[in-house]
């Protein structure tokens, strides 16, 4: 998908909501235990009821990959299901890979040739030739961790060099591998503060910002320091959605937290205007 | 598998060769194409004819996912194949994995508990917490990024903290995570310069270095400088290994280069005592 589609796509349903599914086979309602694939039935469901409230989905390899091989039949059945039915979805592999050129070309190959995913998040710690091939592909992005929301932030990102602390020597340095149409950056939604001095430094990328709902970011605040002319962020959720309910109506509760997310960023997005 | 047990395989076979399972459908020989596992078949073949002379496989997971679920299929059957097999010999697989806490457990359950690897390969950018998931399998190892061979490194690990080089900071903050019955460091065989600072941080570690043969990394260089009281390395090689023809012959050949590697590692060991 390229930059200008994504951007068409927030515009219009005033929304930059992506939902995550990480679909765990012990947190689904048990009722889906008797389909042949519970994992895609879940996704299936919480999709068709979501998809007019989200601009994008994520898949969390870990989850998919937890299963084994069938793990990854789920995934690709997801991904091509999103692509028929609601191909306007930008859609994220959360699979934070990144290796030596050869491998990553390897990668890059399964996420955006053989699934089609339109994004990977990749972790930026081997430099720059290991994200490149993932530049190589057209109307791709490659989401590189910026800065992450967890604790371990601070044991080594957080940590300062002679003129900065490495997340932000990471992004300055990786910033010109690709550009916006081509680079997105993880940041950490529980790091508000630190958004705006990452905004300083790459003003046009678009910024992949977990951890609003079960990881407690807080909406506004976020906004306040990350969106930019062309919106600019992507904000997710995933737990507090998808498994908002339990029961047969499971992918409608989804719905209705999509919806309360959704009405905010519209709110949001009307006040700037 | 425990590190005692690791040991005891390296003295047995005097050996610390790894042979790493970079599988490329697009390099195989190509009359194995009509196999119905082309990719696992190849496999079979080069560990039965290689098994004698390394005490560990490495499964690069980037080349078994470009191929999709089927790929993820013939690593499955790969690690069967070992485990059932050749019970004693060590597996790693070359993930390079690493989340938030429950994402990490996500990976550590496939790779430790579906699959039956011995170890993985982890990207410890994100810290402890996306890193202690994986210690908390008995017997199993996590294997940290410490310095990669790659150009790349340059971008971030080789810059300077107020102390120190930032892959150096990386290991001294996270060698108290584990202890070296459940850890290890990936060390770039091409820095054998940084290989003698690195033992001085880490003298009990196993490292698990990459780069010799395709990468011309030099074994009696880096022994030198890595080898401890318990070997206390293990070096990987792939390509001049697994591709050294491509021929009927091929399981022969990958033999005959795999025992020129372990006759200089025999001859290294016993130069030392």
């Amino acid at each position: 998908m390229s930059l200008k589609n994504l951007i068409n796509e927030i515009n219009k349903k005033q929304s930059f909501l992506c939902i995550g599914l990480d679909t765990d086979i012990n947190k689904i309602p048990s009722f889906l235990l008797e389909n042949d694939d519970p994992i895609f039935s879940f996704n299936r469901s919480i999709i068709d009821k979501t998809h007019k409230y989200c601009i994008a989905y994520k898949l969390n390899t870990a989850f998919y990959e937890s299963n084994g091989a069938s793990g990854w039949v789920s995934m690709n059945k997801t991904i091509d299901y999103i692509k028929q039915n609601y191909p306007r979805i930008f859609t994220i592999a959360d699979a934070k890979r990144g290796d030596i050129g050869n491998t990553s070309k390897m990668y890059a190959e399964a996420f955006f040739r053989k699934m089609n995913f339109d994004s990977i998040t990749i972790n930026p710690y081997m430099g720059a030739d290991s994200v490149k091939p993932f530049l190589e592909f057209e109307n791709k992005f490659s989401i590189l961790l910026g800065l992450t929301s967890n604790i371990g932030a601070e044991d080594l990102q957080l940590k300062t060099t002679d003129n900065d602390y490495i997340f932000s020597e990471m992004i300055n340095s990786s910033k010109s591998w690709g550009d916006s149409s081509n680079m997105m950056y993880v940041v950490g939604a529980t790091k508000a503060d630190y958004i705006k001095k990452i905004r300083n430094i790459i003003p046009n990328h678009f910024l992949l910002i977990p951890g609003v709902g079960a990881q407690g970011g807080n909406l506004d605040e976020i906004c306040k320091f990350a969106l930019n002319a062309s919106v600019g962020i992507i904000i997710n959720s995933s737990r507090s959605i998808i498994y908002a309910s339990n029961d047969n109506l499971f992918a409608d509760s989804a719905a209705r937290e999509a919806i309360k997310l959704q009405s905010q960023m519209k709110e949001i997005l009307s006040s700037r205007n």
